[in-house]
């Protein structure tokens, strides 16, 4: 088995989305493979998740285009998990109509004792399986561990998650979610006190405002990349994620300077998810196009 | 007669202002007094209003104090205007509870002939009146021209509105009314459709979100100051406005690159003034604290 510096576990699905400019049935999506692939064009990176005898064998050849590790994709009697959403004209927040957990309820990440990855992220799944997979987990050989999670779980497990957070070295979450986990109006305050509950490096993600860095005592606030058209938000959130870590990889440097750029990074690959139905966008995205929207960025917000 | 080199024309008001933190009655505000105050820490700035007899002499003086022109703050017989207010947990939206217009009804602004300011800021008031000013600028004596509105006249005086935006140079507005105006969700077409309708430059605030500058086809894009506290947000956007004109007719330069600095000026100033009731941040602020504050700020946002 090869190893890869970077594994990401989550959730790979099939999704239904309808947004304003249109509707589509069986787009490739979860929080696994969109985080996956973002972190493809700057490291490898492996994925570990479950889908059922039905995933098509086309995704699969997605995320092998792009080598990404997938021999601890379990494939398993039963069908893939389905999500179903929609979005309204603001495009800020998605509406599920339907949830198909299917062989998801069968998911049981294993770590290989032998060889953890060095940089590690838990998409989002149930905090107990978030926390399973952190008792797997050998420090320090395992350098560095990121989580995301979402509004169901902090209503529902909120003492699984409040047992993840102090395990982890960064959460990532956007900021309805923030302001839920602390009763927080204010970002900065709720990101404050997120910081106190464990990681000690937190991303507030607020869609089309940007993002919040919060790193020991210090600070970053970026905009977002500015868009006239958001075709389909489905994946940003992953694909900032992955963007970021895939960055942080393959600098290899953990400092406040880097992190900020791989925030920066993690932004712009988002940007790109956004202008197309699931992976289309990025599919056809190439390494120096991020790299070319990051300096004209830097343009727009830079005084 | 002296004469300055940028006028406001807006409103004096007496506030009763209630915040989660507090409730303060006969607060000093309106449009001009906010942006004069703002503006008069980098140039000379003369202030056309009207307030009632009752106006307190002590709050003349906080005018005065900071070398702002009153020759043309009109005195009449009655009451200057009032508004009551509140903000709830979040905010970032005013609850109007009570207006009374008073004097207000007797506003009609005029310009001196022979001596038009360089640099004139039409505040929230009338289109009607604004409309009424612009009809007595002489350009090209009067360089730079800019205005304010509110949610009130986009949904009542749409039509002398559209009029206004036709003949100034600079239109500041905040998030909701941008959306109002262009009935466009999306900020970035809001800007652009907002700046067909007449003004080269438009700035859209965004709160603690930020800015948008649109100027011709060029962007700027810059976040908030990260305030953990924001006391009272009155006359936020009046000293945005006033801090970023302020520093335009104190350069002189009304390049892009100059226009980006001066909006984060304005959003710097406005940074302070929410720190506190009313005018009272800024009473007690110095121009190298806005020096501090912006070179912090670029720590804070650039990467």
């Amino acid at each position: 088995m090869k190893s890869y510096p970077l594994m990401v576990i989550g959730t790979v699905a099939i999704d239904e989305v309808e947004t304003p400019f249109g509707k589509r049935d069986s787009v490739f999506g979860g929080s696994a493979s969109y985080f996956s692939y973002a972190a493809s064009f700057f490291t490898k990176v492996e994925l570990m998740a479950i889908v059922g005898k039905d995933f098509p064998i086309e995704y699969r050849k997605i995320l092998e285009e792009h080598s990404i590790g997938l021999d601890h994709l379990q494939v398993t009697e039963g069908k893939t998990f389905r999500w179903k959403g929609k979005y309204e004209s603001d495009l800020n927040s998605a509406l599920t109509l339907d949830t198909q957990l299917n062989v998801l309820l069968d998911f049981k990440p294993e770590l290989r004792p032998e060889s953890p990855p060095e940089f590690l992220f838990l998409a989002n799944i149930d905090p107990l399986l978030q926390m399973n997979v952190l008792d797997q987990v050998k420090r320090p050989k395992c350098k560095f561990i990121a989580c995301d999670t979402m509004n169901f779980w902090i209503n529902g497990k909120r003492k699984e998650l409040d047992s993840v957070l102090k395990k982890v070295d960064l959460f990532v979450l956007n900021d309805g979610e923030a302001r839920l986990l602390t009763k927080e109006m204010n970002l900065i305050r709720a990101g404050r006190k997120i910081q106190q509950m464990g990681p000690g490096t937190v991303v507030v993600k607020k869609g089309e405002h940007g993002a919040f860095l919060f790193c020991s005592e210090k600070f970053f606030s970026v905009p977002a990349y500015p868009l006239e058209e958001v075709f389909d938000p489905t994946g940003a959130g992953d694909t900032f994620a992955g963007g970021m870590m895939g960055y942080l990889v393959k600098s290899g440097d953990l400092g406040f300077e880097n992190l900020k750029r791989a925030v920066v990074c993690g932004s712009i690959v988002a940007s790109f998810t956004v202008e197309d139905f699931g992976l289309d966008r990025l599919r056809k995205l190439k390494l120096n196009e991020i790299e070319e929207r990051i300096e004209q960025f830097k343009k727009l917000c830079h005084f």
